[in-house]
């Protein structure tokens, strides 16, 4: 197995439960829980695949991916009572989600030879889109448009990707790297409340 | 005309006629209305045919699926009066269309070869995706997310399918007993007021 | 550069920069005025693409447009002073892009040798996508549902295109009347308040 292949795993569970995480919130039932959990889990490699014109889409060629959601989901479940701070555990999954589902965007980005800005594109997609549908489906504003720094931290992380990609860095490097930059600017932007600058005057 | 073909149109008829009930059950206009029926009448063929990579998508390549909608749009006009039991009459279209979609939804999986499980997560994402979407753009609850059992009627639906079929019963009974089994675990869920155990204690 | 190609553009800039003026009306921070303006704009030819099977998609081959969504979002941020009138330079951008992106999909449609009901089917749902991605996103009613006539004037558009077309007109001429035919059925609808009739009697 590859790192690659761990990393891509560990975004995948990782987004397997912050899904499963919000829906038991809104009190859905197990069934509505699991749609969440998997939506959330493949949301943004789908529409990857689909726009790159992937497909089969990823999950349908491998089915360990509908395992491991499986089982993230009982895990969700089994520990919720555990999980005190809901809130805490339900941002830490879902910046881990992002962080790995961008490293994921712009491999595949790269691999298909984009042009980098196509492939920065991607990868924030990708690595949002899941907590999107999760909060729509959840009816919740969607993380994306609310105060904290989500998409912007993506933009990032892949720009670094490249820029270490371009000096020839190993790539086990580049992936644990630019994972960690990206939840810590999540951490950061939320810990000390940053978001971008507005141009909005106030009235 | 194969029976196959003959069960395709009678679930994207359905699945019109619900579409239009309830778009004018929100008293949208005409063209509303039709956008409403087409949406769902399409919406999971359309999913699943992008998901796996069948494009055109299949009422692209056959002008027919248009025209069938364009007069289950009319019968569902001129009759709107009839129904008087709208929410009845929603209910059973809804159902029929389910199940239908169901069976075309695992037989497709099954000819393109993929995994089990797999067929019955495509079968199920395109049954109830036409509903879903209908449900979003009418400002309803998605169907799925409600009490009754839904989603879950299609998974049942489509392990019984792949298992009659994993026994060589004749492609005409699996397609007919199964259908009906979707459509009469709907019913019983309803009239019985049937929902999944949940696993939230009272608080 | 072929007048289609200047035409395409122009559809992209007037999604674009309708999109950053709905998002700034909903005092979005300066990543999702972007994110509303990129979904605005590439939303439509995104649909379009991924259902006929044209992928990877069309700003994945051509980062030219996304250097000019880049653009416009600059320019409607530098100028959303000076729109004093936001609804109506709001209204004026979106019937513009309106217009071309029919043509475009029109034209996409005839090159593939859909059929006219298909063809057709693809205009509308491509030029109307784009407002209903970011009016969903902007939590507005989607423009294709309220009273006014919109997914309408590209049916008609549609079909005026291919009526031309099959008298063998001058593509630049049916190009620019279709567009200006479906700017102008926008117009007069929205200044003589007309709507479809409807088929509800008053209760």
């Amino acid at each position: 197995m590859t790192l690659f292949y761990f990393l891509d795993i560990i975004g995948i569970i990782a987004f397997a439960i912050s899904g499963s995480l919000m829906a038991m919130r809104k009190k859905m039932d197990p069934f509505g829980v699991f749609i969440i959990a998997f939506a959330t889990a493949v949301g943004g490699g789908t529409l990857r695949d689909v726009l790159i014109g992937a497909q089969p889409v990823f999950w349908m060629k491998n089915t360990d991916v509908i395992y491991f959601i499986v089982a993230s989901y009982f895990i969700a479940i089994i520990f919720r009572k555990k999980l005190k701070y809901l809130n805490k555990s339900l941002f830490l999954f879902d910046s881990i989600g992002l962080g790995l589902y961008t490293i994921m965007g712009t491999e595949i980005g790269l691999n298909a030879n984009f042009h980098p800005i196509i492939i920065i594109s991607i990868a924030t997609m990708s690595a949002s889109f899941g907590g999107v549908i999760r909060d729509i489906l959840c009816n919740e504003i969607p993380v994306i448009f609310r105060k904290e720094i989500y998409a912007t931290a993506c933009v990032l992380g892949s720009i670094v990707f490249l820029i270490l990609h371009n000096f020839n860095v190993n790539n086990a490097v580049i992936y644990v790297s630019t994972t960690f930059l990206i939840i810590a600017i999540r951490l950061v932007a939320v810990k000390f409340k940053l978001s971008l600058p507005t141009f909005y005057t106030k009235e």
